[in-house]
């Protein structure tokens, strides 16, 4: 077989942010380590890449094996690559940060990894370079939600437009006004409701909605979609 | 000394989009390979990165090499990571862009490189994936000219407006209408008019504007500096 006579080879490890929301506060789902290296500190999910794995599918292998969950809402972030970064051994680090909705999780799963949610406000420091990974997912989060709805993937799939409102709220740790929130984000015509009242007593009834999937799509596929309608600075 | 056992190790490469403008088009530095693999055809500039070298110092080493530029805007993109993306070894690619002035080029470190400017319009079938990586460089680029004024690295320290519309329509390919460009750019309030004309007869004597730079950087500095102003969706 072929090789390039470079003969730096280094390990590539992937490391996920895996973001919840239980309504209240923002979640991350971090491990408990009982492995070594820094076996009894706090980390993200992560894993190495095999020589025959594509890197995408590596992500997805992650966070399945963490979560249980495929087809969830992954993206990547930023690849991480200071010299000593790991003690152990020289690695470079492809960032993931992925939306989960924290009731499809599977308790059994979570139990096996020693994994637990915390509310982003009650973060304990992290191993290696990982509170820097996870401040620059909840920049790109905050950024992204900035430009476009998002965040469904962290609600169920019907929710009052308080519930979204609370899920905003979380993200970027600020109150925000009713009105104004209702009247904008019943504005972009994403949602679609449902006909259904919440019944449970949190939301006072509130109106079910559903994402208006097509439109989304459309929605996030590509910058025409927002450039003239979605920034001040539209040409 | 430690090491993981996990034992997949796997070659980092560095490819680097380098963006230009020359006043009328945007073009790309490309590389005419006169080594293998793939010898006699375009591609990116690319390096290995090094057992001991951090990922950011090898891109700035991959982008100097090939322009004699250092301190230039360089970001990272996305790492491509598809196991048969390099048909010599296995190689994950960790991608970034930059834009330069293509004035402050060295012609003699080009022609070393047997590398040349082309127009994105008349670009060649480049090897591997790196077509792939220019659309996302391109994606990006769009993205964010469309968030705030991006691209002074692309011009001279001081320009026209009709000069940075061009750029934006370069960027664009698309034409826009001159006032209500000049409105928009005039109305971010991040050019500083110098007092000087432009002598050359192409912009008619126009006014010669240069970026307030600590206004820019405060700009960029994060989501809260456009959250309320500079989206539509906002909060």
């Amino acid at each position: 077989m072929q090789s390039y006579s470079h003969d730096s080879r280094i390990l590539v490890a992937l490391d996920c942010i895996i973001f919840g929301f239980d309504g209240e506060s923002l979640k991350l789902l971090l491990i408990k380590r009982n492995f070594e290296p820094e076996s009894g500190k706090w980390s993200l999910m992560g894993g190495f890449l095999d020589a025959e794995e594509n890197l995408e599918d590596a992500a997805t292998r992650v966070l399945f094996k963490l979560t249980g969950l495929r087809n969830n809402y992954l993206e990547q972030l930023q690849t991480f690559g200071t010299v000593s970064r790991d003690p152990v051994e020289r690695t470079i680090s492809v960032v993931y940060y992925s939306l989960v909705n924290i009731n499809d999780q599977d308790p059994v799963t979570l139990k096996e990894h020693n994994a637990s949610w915390i509310a982003l406000t009650n973060k304990p420091d992290l191993i290696f370079d990982h509170d820097h990974m996870v401040e620059a997912a909840l920049r790109q989060l905050r950024y992204k939600a900035s430009l476009y709805p998002i965040g469904f993937e962290l609600l169920p799939e019907k929710f009052t437009v308080p519930q979204l409102q609370k899920l905003y709220e979380a993200i970027y740790d600020i109150k925000l006004d009713r009105r104004n929130f209702s009247r904008k984000i019943l504005g972009t015509e994403l949602l679609i409701a449902t006909g259904e009242k919440d019944q449970s007593s949190a939301t006072k009834k509130a109106q079910l909605y559903r994402l208006d999937q097509q439109k989304f799509q459309r929605y996030l596929s590509g910058y025409q979609a927002f450039l003239p309608e979605f920034t001040n600075f539209s040409l």
